[in-house]
């Protein structure tokens, strides 16, 4: 990797904490080498962040060092991988040290917690935007892919939906209040990767996918490659009581439908892994709630507490 | 991976040539799956290319899309890794089909001449900004890293220097002619990869870089982490026979010294594999030239034909 003009990449190298054994070499030569270890498949995702696309410029920084890496670490849960290495591209409008180290601190921070080391990456001077591929290792028979619902099996999400749409409809209305929604708040901008959840599904679930797009579009990845549809019961779906009120208000259910960056997991497990799948639930932190069904015939229905279709506005043209 | 609301990504795999066995998971889900031979490490890059500052806007796009990807199979090359899988994230300004089609025509190219799959990525719309990342197999006994030079080993570089360099200054002032050019003009916007020399060497050489800031630059990051120096005999530098007349014209030595964009290996062997090394480059269809020596003292000195250092602008502070 080519050493940038700013030469920001020793500040990285300075603030890193996590070092790993099956690094053999790391920052600062030509490229990075690593060991996978045998019998281990290796699960790789690159996302980018855009200003103006994917946050907003002025965005606290080390929550976007954050994100960065959260939304790939989220594509790490959804295959049910073990974290590993990260690789980063910032390309920034200028050497701003102090913006560096901000950014750096969230992404760090991150990375600590789930044992990630940073193995290489480039700085470049050019608009604001983040590149990131992260690096994880699977079992080579327990991939969660998308194709691999079938009818039958049971839908679960983790966590609680609508929360970062919520905040992400009040920062736009001008009327987050980030003391009074400090928890909505935190939701949009420092989501929390799945990845215990992930690591331990992958032995039970059947498909996975993390929800960015929300659960109508992403749910909807599954059933199409899956050759399936799904049905989800309104009065199941969780969420927390800021996101119920909305509901209530607004009488529509797009915030847990059709919002993203929940960055939870929805996934489907074989009907007879319920037990399993409540006896592994009581072990972690996160709750998993079962939220429809997937069935044989294509799309995606939604019925309310009295088992009628309901019309829901999903906001994704290919599934309404 | 998110798929991107340009679904571009599905373009990309309708063109898509090469397969590997080794794919267990390509282009589709929340990441790739691929797997590492036994015995092998893993080597990786990522490299950014942002307009107006890594090519001009209205760049011929198949050129880019080639060059996109040759940076990186550099960066392996210097390595002496075998290439395996890409991935790519694309920001273009909009959902130009057109656009995207050129530009995987000349990375896909490239990609199917290396064997190389592309496994994964990410479409953004901004301003245009492309990120690789590149995955290779080494033996991990044979990794040539910037810091394993030692004083008495002789310096070499593939092919010739400074031909990107003159391109460059040649469209700069206007003068480029692309029939006339033609060939200088290939050397800037479609650099071939010295893959399989990088392979063949990595048994041999004791360390590699290649070059895409210049031969001092890049010369000068080995030095430094090998914590030698280096002279460099002038007169032994290949050059083009163009390049060798803007030497004699402009009575500098820049082009060839720390004009960038080459993507040639400079490489140091230890004195006594001269032999080893001439038996090597019979086979190989890139020739390999010896430049120089590695010495105790540190920073780099440029001799001429009479053995005078020669004071040479480098266009490097930290060098000269």
């Amino acid at each position: 990797m080519s050493l940038s003009e700013f030469s920001l990449i020793d500040d990285y190298i300075a603030i890193s904490r996590t070092t790993r054994d099956d690094v053999s070499l790391g920052i600062g030569d030509d490229c990075a080498v690593v060991e996978v270890p045998p019998g281990k498949s290796l699960a790789v995702s690159m996302d980018t962040l855009v200003v103006g696309r994917h946050f907003i410029e002025g965005v606290n920084r080390v929550s976007l060092g954050h994100k960065a890496l959260a939304v790939n670490l989220s594509d790490l849960a959804a295959m049910g991988a073990e974290p590993a290495w990260a690789t980063l591209s910032l390309t920034i409008p200028e050497a701003d040290t102090r913006w560096v180290q901000d950014f750096m601190q969230g992404f760090l921070a991150l990375a600590d917690r789930f044992g990630v080391q940073l193995v290489g990456g480039d700085t470049t001077r050019g608009p604001l935007s983040i590149t990131v591929q992260i690096h994880g290792f699977v079992d080579p028979g327990q991939i969660m892919r998308r194709s691999s619902a079938h009818p039958g099996d049971l839908i679960y999400v983790t966590g609680s939906l609508g929360d970062a749409g919520l905040a992400l409809r009040l920062q736009q209305a001008g009327s987050l209040d980030s003391a009074h929604h400090q928890q909505l708040l935190q939701r949009l901008d420092c989501p929390t990767p799945r990845i215990t959840e992930g690591m331990q599904l992958a032995s039970i679930a059947t498909a996975a996918i993390d929800l960015s797009d929300g659960l109508i579009g992403d749910l909807g990845h599954i059933v199409q490659q899956s050759n399936c549809g799904a049905t989800i019961e309104l009065q199941r779906l969780p969420c927390s009581t800021a996101v119920k009120a909305a509901i209530a208000q607004s009488n529509e259910w797009s915030l847990p439908l059709s919002s993203g960056d929940d960055y939870e997991l929805c996934f489907t497990i074989p009907a007879d892994k319920q037990q399993q799948l409540q006896q592994l639930a009581a072990t972690l932190d996160c709750p998993l709630t079962r939220i429809g069904v997937i069935e044989q015939q294509p799309g995606i229905r939604c019925v309310n507490a009295e088992g009628a279709v309901i019309d829901v506005e999903s906001g994704y043209d290919h599934f309404t």
